[in-house]
């Protein structure tokens, strides 16, 4: 009897849930709340399975499931737990048995778990951009700056499973701006959403400098956009700057894993037209010899929507 | 019948080779010069098969070889070729077809290459303080810095064989020292031998602050070395200094791999008196906080003269 696969993507807000064949066709989806719970795990953990069967029933696939993936902010693939994730009140202060507690909930159905970006990291590679890559290194640029590595066909875990944390390298090392994780000078403290908006912010202050962005109330990286959209120079600034700095960390990253490619994920991706020059140039001046112009940048070729889904999805065949 | 492996490190005055037994026991060694033969790299290789063969002889073990592996600075792994290395005359402009010219020059032995680097990272997981460990990073403080990286119990070689040159990485991002491989601000120029030595004279240059390194013609790292076992400020400043850099990098590296441990290896880790405080605290004052005083740092226990050595022949018993 063919066999199919349950994707869950959890985010702060939101949890997506799909029913995926082996082609990677989302049969069904459905999403719930992650962020009304409070601090009460068991809770989630109780919605969160009933609407699974819920997703299942809808694409009368009962019975038919191998296995269940998940992709979380904080997961780690070797435990199976999601532990202090500032961004899901019920994981926030405590570790929580993820991949047990939810399969407990599913009759015994296998569950896989691992962070947001090593998840997006394996559907890229089985659906999307990186098809075909053994070797690759995929950055997310959403709220933050998540990363899944690639290499010889594996996501690098770890001795640990927090492998991949690229987010939280260092990208300027002298009075760097404070990051969310303690450290100072983050790449994600300047190439997240966040950091756009805070770079354009900062400029904005320090000079007087004619700019549609002083028409805003609050900035949001999608403002910086659209200013740059409509030629804005400032904004458009502040996407070179971003680029140069993402080029820069990249060139580091190839120096380590020597990748086919860098894969960028995630909102701010969406931003390519202005980011991708400045990314290019930067890595291409800051890579040896034997790199220059040879590593690919690409962006991820999934639709939004399932992205996660098939990204999480994919870690369930491996089961 | 038992079998034998060779061990081969080319470096860029000798080249090592020895029988190794698969304890790890070094049976029989010869050396050779690397640096006479100009660069007809035929010669070289003449001189090296006449040279395993005599060493074979001494081991009494004709018909015994099951490989021969070679550590060679710019050695690929996937290729087998030695190309473009500056410090070896016969590979300088070109690119030569080691493992197969050697094979063949040994009667169809086969041959494996890697860069020596990752030659001493297979030699630590294989006999010395890597032992048991399937995620580490070794880092080789020498003339240059060069890095061997292993992930899930294998050597990293990315998608075009050249991974792990984290001697190229960017230490310092602005104003950063010129380094020989054409880029600025490598974590090569600073904390290599070489490095140490310039951060000497630089220091002395820039202030008429008293040390024992005034006395000295030429400053190597030995010499920095010595004047700090004296007690000399300035000596011990440079080594807080490059051991400071060091960690701010390696915490760095642990972000993308998330190491067990990290293994220092070469000359200038002899230091480690003086270079393992600045690592240390460098280190986990900029990884988050999940990584901080977990990730360990140990220090190479192969003996000098047969780690390169045993690090080939190591690769051998893969063939």
């Amino acid at each position: 009897m063919e066999q199919f696969v349950v994707g869950i993507d959890v985010g702060g807000q939101t949890t997506k849930i799909g029913v995926v064949d082996a082609r990677g066709d989302v049969l069904s989806q459905v999403v719930i709340r992650s962020d009304i719970y409070g601090a009460d795990a068991a809770a989630y953990l109780d919605a969160l399975a009933e609407a699974v069967k819920k997703c299942i029933a809808q694409a009368g696939k009962e019975g038919q499931i191998r296995g269940i993936g998940v992709g979380a902010p904080n997961g780690n693939y070797y435990t199976g737990t999601v532990a202090f994730a500032p961004n899901l009140a019920w994981a926030a202060k405590e570790s929580v048995e993820f991949a047990k507690l939810l399969s407990e909930r599913m009759d015994g159905i296998p569950v896989s778990l691992t962070n947001d970006a090593n998840a997006a990291a394996v559907g890229e590679m089985t659906y999307g951009a990186a098809r075909g890559m053994k070797n690759f290194i995929m950055i997310t640029l959403g709220t933050g700056v998540g990363s899944g590595i690639v290499i010889n066909g594996q996501v690098v875990y770890g001795h640990d499973g927090f492998a991949g944390e690229l987010g939280h390298t260092t990208a300027v090392r002298n009075n760097g701006r404070q990051c969310n994780c303690g450290k100072q000078g983050c790449l994600e403290a300047y190439c997240s959403a966040i950091g756009v908006a805070r770079t354009a912010r900062e400029w904005l202050e320090m000079s007087v400098e004619p700019s549609l962005l002083r028409e805003c109330d609050t900035i949001s990286s999608k403002d910086v956009y659209d200013a740059a959209k409509q030629g804005d120079a400032l904004a458009l600034r502040v996407f070179e700057y971003t680029g140069n700095l993402l080029g820069r960390s990249c060139a580091d990253f190839v120096a380590f894993s020597a990748p086919e490619a860098i894969v960028f994920f995630g909102g701010l991706a969406r931003s390519k037209e202005f980011l991708n020059a400045p990314i290019e140039k930067a890595l291409n001046d800051n890579v040896l010899p034997i790199w220059k112009n040879k590593v690919k940048i690409v962006y991820s070729q999934l639709k939004e929507s399932d992205a996660a889904i098939l990204g999480a999805s994919a870690l369930a065949w491996e089961l």
